[in-house]
């Protein structure tokens, strides 16, 4: 389930395939419906198209935004509802040993007893969308450098999210489409009082745990229920007793009655990012290169914190989240390597490429219009490869905590020298609650000795680079000369560990308000690493910016170009997921993850008994659930054709990270689920979506409400909701 | 797959579940199934029952032995069709590096061109079968104890069996069946001039490897053709140019045009070995205690010689194949471990033995004739567990290589001194090319350091085990006092590994003609311990003979009651496997190995290819097959329905070890696979089949007539086979 809570991604960033039905292929805006407006209909569609168009109408107007993930309102009262890992953090914040809220679940019986949510979480609801292209685009001059436009339109994107936060309680945001081919203003209105109403037990919204993610058949309850408050008058405020629920301009009924095989579902939500446009040359460096390796050095990494904090160790406790990111993707990078390999992805994109180069030849104008972008954007491609396997391992050795932490201290007290409104992005005072945040978070995850084990084993790799891929400061710091000394490197890595002062909070904290001048005379050692480091990380950043720069000229020309060749085939194109709203449509359907083996659409009440084990991390079932299912007492939610209650169910949504939460919804936009993974053989969904094996993994109202009612007793929720059967 | 070529199980002997239609679950013996023949018409056999009723008729007459696993003659001229694995060791035997037909595969394009088989290759012919219950047991005084018993049905059959073997060319064997109910004795020609015609590459052979074992989806062309050669007077003789081929009575027909999901479908063969008749007691005991410590015996064993012999060094490759059978057993019980847990087999069991009883209750002769017998029989099993700690632990210690290879040695010398036919079993004369065999083989698969390693492991386990569990001769020869000195012990056992000439193959075959005398004057230390252990080797086997004499009067009586129970309700009862000739009917039917998740009956050659990993150890395909592939050269085999041809298809049939190599035969009794494995969720089977879950994997016959015309260029054997389109 953690693929679809927006994870950071390699920054990298297509050629769209479509050798698929475009209905169940497609990250679609709102505003581009209308083109799909038969399709719709003919798949089951049953309101208007018209009416999932707007933003502001039902039913997009119910479904918000996390930051990360996706959650809809369900009620008058402000009452959302998302995924229970999409809450984890609030629920574990609320939790102590005396009181496992993780492990027994919680339910607010009343208003009163809700809880505060995590701090920083929040509510966003968007409530407005302006194309603003012309105005970041409009008077940029052709004769800019990469730099400069970089610059130019960083600026110009800043200077609106100014005006328009002017408004107070609002968080707004510019977001790029095609690569910069055209820009949007989103305006949410961000709601800071934000309450746990209702989590299942960690049994069941965690039900399959690292086993079950990204797998098919599943059985996990992933919901869980927040509330909006907001102060008196109606505007976002932070926690207080006299705050009032939110009341959202429209909330999404619960269907009880849920879906079948092959019936229509679509959701809405804010997917993080795919690269279905990339180039061919850029799918062959990732998945013969940058997946592969990345993986390799995920898989080093874990095994460099298991050989230093043994299993149940204090440090190993504080890695165990480190170790499940890591493996995490490592396993989503195989599983990618592998459908690259077994798939034709590459030949169909090739194929595409090729035709689309024919299309831009067959006619003067538009060789003329696409044909130097094209040829550019390649070479930017290709010069962006280059030193990539410093740039890599450089990123490994800064995802450890004592470098990263004194880089960005150091970063902050050179951007505070400058106005608010000119600091790069992360150092605005809009920034610091969650830049203070991270600088506490680093407590619970920090072990010297595994710090610096970790650099050990990195630093080893990039000793090993050739001369010209390394830096001068770097190589100083740690006493790197042609060879490599571990025993030497270790302990120049055990004295800065032993001397530096940032492993402690409060000095990290007291960091964050210092001058460049105290970073330059401190003889903490990793602070001095960061000064050493700074001019070459800055040189780094201005290249980066002007390829950046570069490339926001040329991806667009090459997206112009694509849209403009399907656009004379009659082919809508979706832009790749940028955290913006989309809408994406498919069916309840099975699939064949292999030769001889068949997924059925739906998992049932028994199967989770079939894996449920006794006491087990994640295999483990409230005693309730498992006495409700052995008296067969299942209500008005029992399915005659199945003889049971529907747990999760599969569909051909087309979804990833961010759309965690979304809901699932039926032709009627009645919300029938809601989504939390995608399958195994979809991992390589990002780049590539393929009608066979493309699946969505959403729970199932029916077991939503059937555990609400007969196991954790949520009556209350259930009659607040609009619950229709 | 190795699952059913028959492997050496815990020696333990029960009452059939039942609940199942009769039909899918039994191993039949052939004189039952007149009991069956309305069900097998109405089922789908198109032959008369009666045909299928005679060891001496066809088809039964074309399904042979190969000891251990199962073939069948398929041409006039003694080519008989078996298991790659079953012929593993005679293409392995015939394969040098320069010409590695385990790698390349083999064909005999001409009769002059086959191989011989490995040495000690047998085929056995069944040719006929008597009931000699009234033989054994016809004058077996009532008042005989355990160990008079025992001796007296040794006794007797040993004497029936040198009876029968003076018809030269034969080998005899006393089956006892329902637990020594019934003794019947099968008389076998001994075909000992084998020889190896063709065997695909592994990477057909073998595809799939260990990762595939007990799998499904399954892609396994795990078939090789052997020829049966005679003296030109038609009698078994050694191998020699002037010998002619085997003209069986009958063979098979083969089938080029296949079945389709829901056909009928039976098999014949030499299942191994099942306990469907064991108590209730006998259950939780096996899978509550002995399976699970055997388990966790089997890992350690792995785990130590992975310690000692790192992968790649000279020890690990000689014991790769010890470690694949350790994994292999490991996985199997893991496998019946868990199906017991989610399973209801014990309740079932407990709720059948109940009714039994109140059977048995409800009438006074019927009290008479089965109380007591059930009460001892109890008390046996009772009897039997006491001390099993230290005995499963003794038999992993015997698991290695010195001790045993001294053990047998001297007792080889011990039973030389009585005549023949007085003789242990496995130490008479015609025994001795297989007890050489063995000696010689400890060659391959012997490392003094893992050896020793592996000791120390289990005798440190040992030691822990309370007194009056420990064999003073042990303690001693390894100084065992109350703790465990670890140090020391390993350095007694670097002694003994360093003294003994045992490692050396001369050496043991010297051994092979000494006396007494000259083991207990033997300064070689694994020789010394073998005497010293001697007599407790003695004393407890006399114990075990005098509790299987007992077992064999209270087992049978047990299942008199169970088979007049099921008499009185019309059921018909199978016996428990022994290696003789059963039959087994079912379907071609696929399964639900878990909530969610369907397996279809066949796989594709589609599949096969998705599996496909250039140059991988399990997954390689020869280039021939991939290209027939990619050209969909699928000639007169492609089945239209699936737009391919079917590699392997699942079955209902019921089968353990031993079954390998079983033809599967459609309702005309034409070939149409070959069984070969069972699925993971199946391998409780020898315990209780579930019609839900247990599925046998046949290699189909068209896949296997596909490969040789397009692949392997198999046309000599196509066209001397009888194949039915």
């Amino acid at each position: 389930m953690k693929k679809m809570t927006l994870a950071s991604v390699l920054a990298v960033a297509g050629l769209g395939l479509g050798a698929h039905s475009y209905a169940n292929e497609g990250m679609w805006q709102p505003h581009q419906l209308p083109q799909l407006k038969k399709e719709l209909k003919r798949m089951g569609l049953k309101i208007p198209v018209k009416q999932i168009s707007t933003l502001t109408d039902f039913p997009m107007n119910a479904i918000i935004s996390l930051g990360g993930c996706t959650a809809s309102f369900v009620s008058p009262e402000g009452l959302a509802v998302t995924n229970h890992h999409c809450a984890y953090g609030s629920i574990q914040y609320n939790s102590s040993a005396d009181n496992n809220l993780l492990a027994n679940g919680f339910l607010a019986k009343t208003k009163d007893a809700e809880l505060k949510a995590a701090p920083g979480s929040r509510i966003y609801i968007t409530e407005s969308l302006d194309n603003v292209t012309d105005k970041v685009l409009g008077d940029l001059s052709a004769e800019l450098n990469g730099s400069e436009r970089y610059q130019a339109i960083e600026d110009k994107e800043k200077a609106m999210v100014a005006e328009c936060e002017k408004d107070e309680g609002y968080r707004c945001e510019i977001y790029s489409f095609h690569g910069g081919l055209e820009y949007y203003l989103i305006k949410q209105l961000a709601v800071r009082d934000v309450r746990l109403v209702y989590a299942p037990a960690a049994s069941i919204g965690k039900f399959g745990g690292d086993t079950d993610n990204w797998m098919w058949p599943r059985h996990t309850g992933d919901w869980a229920f927040y509330r909006a408050y907001v102060g008196k008058d109606g505007k976002p405020a932070d926690y207080s007793k006299d705050n009032v629920p939110y009341k959202p301009k429209s909330h999404l009924k619960v269907s009880g009655k849920g879906v079948k095989d092959g019936d229509f579902i679509m959701a809405a939500g804010y997917p993080g990012r795919t690269n279905r446009y990339r180039t061919s040359d850029e799918v062959v460096n990732n998945f013969t290169w940058a997946y592969p390796t990345a993986k390799g050095y995920r898989e080093q990494y874990i095994d460099v914190i298991k050989s230093v904090a043994p299993a149940g160790s204090d440090a190993r406790i504080k890695y165990e989240s480190t170790i499940a990111g890591l493996a995490n993707y490592a396993k989503n990078y195989g599983s990618m390597i592998k459908s690259f390999n077994k798939g034709d992805m590459l030949e169909r994109k090739k194929s595409l490429e090729s035709n689309l180069q024919k299309w831009i030849d067959a006619d003067a104008s538009r060789k003329d219009q696409y044909g130097a972008a094209i040829a550019e954007l390649q070479r930017l491609i290709k010069e962006g490869q280059e030193g990539q396997e410093h740039d890599l391992l450089y990123a490994y050795i800064k995802r450890t905590n004592m470098i990263p932490a004194a880089q960005r201290l150091l970063r902050l007290a050179h951007e505070k020298q400058k106005a608010d409104a000119k600091r790069e992005p992360g150092y605005q005072d809009r920034d610091m609650t969650r830049f203070t945040q991270r600088m506490e978070r680093i407590d619970r995850r920090y072990d010297a000795n595994v710090d610096a084990a970790v650099l050990l084993h990195f630093l080893e790799k990039y000793a090993a680079l050739p001369k010209d891929q390394r830096i001068p400061a770097m190589d100083k710091a740690f006493g790197l000369g042609d060879g490599f000394n571990s025993e030497n490197v270790a302990a120049v890595l055990k004295d800065m560990h032993k001397k530096t002062t940032l492993g402690d909070k409060k000095s990290r904290l007291d960091w964050m308000n210092k001058s460049v001048a105290d970073f330059e005379s401190s003889n903490d050692p990793f602070i001095q690493l960061a000064v050493a480091l700074y001019d070459h990380e800055m040189a780094e950043e201005k290249k980066e910016k002007a390829r950046i720069g570069e490339l926001q000229q040329a991806r667009p020309a090459y997206m112009a170009a694509i849209i403009a060749y399907n656009e004379s085939l009659n082919k809508p194109i979706y832009a790749d997921a940028n955290s913006s709203l989309r809408v994406t449509f498919g069916k309840v359907k099975g699939y064949s993850p292999q030769d001889g083996l068949v997924a059925k659409p739906f998992t049932t009440l028994e199967g989770l008994v079939a894996k449920y084990v006794k006491g087990d991390a994640e295999f483990d079932s409230p005693q309730k659930q498992l006495d409700a299912i052995a008296k067969k007492d299942y209500g008005r939610y029992k399915q005659k054709w199945m003889n049971s209650v529907p747990v999760n169910f599969l569909g051909t949504l087309d979804i990833t990270g961010g759309n965690s939460g979304s809901p699932t919804l039926n032709g009627r936009a009645e919300l029938v689920g809601l989504l939390f993974d995608g399958v195994y053989e979809s991992i390589i969904g990002d780049w590539d979506y393929d009608d066979n094996l493309n699946r969505s993994i959403s729970v199932d109202s029916r077991y939503m409400l059937w555990v609400m009612e007969k196991v954790d007793g949520a009556n209350n929720l259930i009659e607040e909701m609009d619950v229709v059967y």
